[in-house]
């Protein structure tokens, strides 16, 4: 079976993120209130095959943790969505 | 009000994406198989205060185009969740 799987890596709470303090920070004079907690990450979005869905989630899941994010500083959220 | 908004800026299709492409090359030699069609974007995740969800929509969608995409090359797609 083949998934849509859309993994979102974003900086773990409390790591600095500079890319989105520059976005708040230039927002206002944008013309643009009321926008705070600006953080920036990475969206990863593929197709995978896989027997199952627990199948596909668990090869992401490590997929992760070796390769799409570090796991020090990031976290990932995985979305996956059956296609044919 | 406020909203929780995440906008996932991702290169259209057709456009170049080298980032994608050496993930898409590193997998199998990771011992990853059946991955495919890897699309490297951006998630942008804030907060924004606005009177309703339309009013938060429409500004996130002014702030995409002016500010937080190209649109010549990517398109945005908005989450939009209503917080307290």
């Amino acid at each position: 079976m083949e998934f849509e799987a859309n993994v979102e890596v974003q900086l773990k709470e409390g790591i600095a993120d500079p890319q989105g303090s520059t976005i708040e920070n230039a927002t206002p004079k944008l013309g643009f209130n009321g926008i705070e907690n600006v953080r920036v990450g990475k969206s990863i979005r593929f197709t995978i095959t896989a027997e199952d869905e627990a199948t596909a989630k668990e090869t992401i899941q490590e997929l992760c943790e070796k390769f799409l994010t570090n796991p020090v500083i990031e976290n990932a959220i995985i979305h996956l969505q059956g296609a044919e």
